[in-house]
């Protein structure tokens, strides 16, 4: 089943968190991907889901913001390492494994033409009907969107950092 | 700071929890409050919610669906829980010992009458500066929307109820 989080609100990793906390919870074994976001740029769940066990797979696949915020890498090192990432989640997606296969970002990884629209949407077509796909991120693909069993959008309706307040360790990241 | 998810859509208490990993995952202490879930429904995250360690207070504070799906409870009893929960989570918000304190289906409980908006939205103007107050669910009040900082609409897109899939351990609890 392919559930989708989008929209411009905050909200869709930390749910994606929840859901993997949920299905843990329940005895089955999660695999939590996340593109763009690098090993470098700690936030604060990276310790809590480095801990949850071996019934937890958490994959660090990004190298950071694209194009933004002194970026200077070249944009085909972005796409390797989306395309190494994409290839470890969706392996374990088509294991039948896990119960839910997160891949956080991806959204993004798609708009940011890291990835390529068709090559994962051939890949949802084969996955399981046992296992739950997590895609996050703003802006998914309305090809997703069609074929996907479950959309929230979550929209942003106020945010602190439109009145002048930086982000916060611990309510942002 | 208030936040506030609200929206009909799936997402809201998953965010909640994913919130809470992200602040204990920086060290902060969390109050997870839930109103309305009782004891009795055992859902996939109190597992792992309850295993969380010291920083971490869960309190499942409801008796369970007002009104509906076979409850016979008379409101007042469900009136007395919600205030009793209540109490307990907007004394640990004011304490200044947590980082984060969830009011998870606040929102609803308020929509059912079973707290007073007003005795609610003066707590919330005493909250400290430094602690965030998480409201999830459907129905956000007005009043609260206006004097939340951040506020993220989970909107359903599409759900799978609607095509006849019967909601799922470790997908919706």
């Amino acid at each position: 089943m392919l559930l989708i989080l989008t929209g411009n609100g905050k909200g869709k990793t930390t749910s994606a968190i929840g859901q993997a906390i949920r299905v843990l919870g329940q005895g089955g074994k999660v695999f939590f991907a996340q593109f763009i976001k690098s090993e470098s740029f700690s936030a604060g769940e990276d310790k809590i889901l480095s801990s949850l066990g071996e019934n937890f797979h958490f994959e660090k696949g990004g190298l950071g913001f694209v194009g933004i915020l002194g970026d200077k890498l070249p944009v085909e090192e972005h796409k390797k390492k989306a395309e190494e990432t994409f290839l470890k989640a969706s392996k374990a997606a088509l294991s039948g494994i896990y119960k839910l296969v997160v891949f956080d970002e991806i959204n993004n990884a798609l708009s940011l033409n890291l990835l390529s629209e068709s090559a994962v949407l051939d890949f949802v077509k084969k996955v399981p009907k046992e296992t739950d796909v997590m895609f996050t991120g703003r802006n998914a693909p309305v090809s997703f969107i069609e074929i996907a069993d479950l959309v929230t959008d979550c929209a942003e309706i106020k945010h602190p950092f439109k009145e002048g307040v930086p982000g916060e360790k611990g309510r942002e990241f």
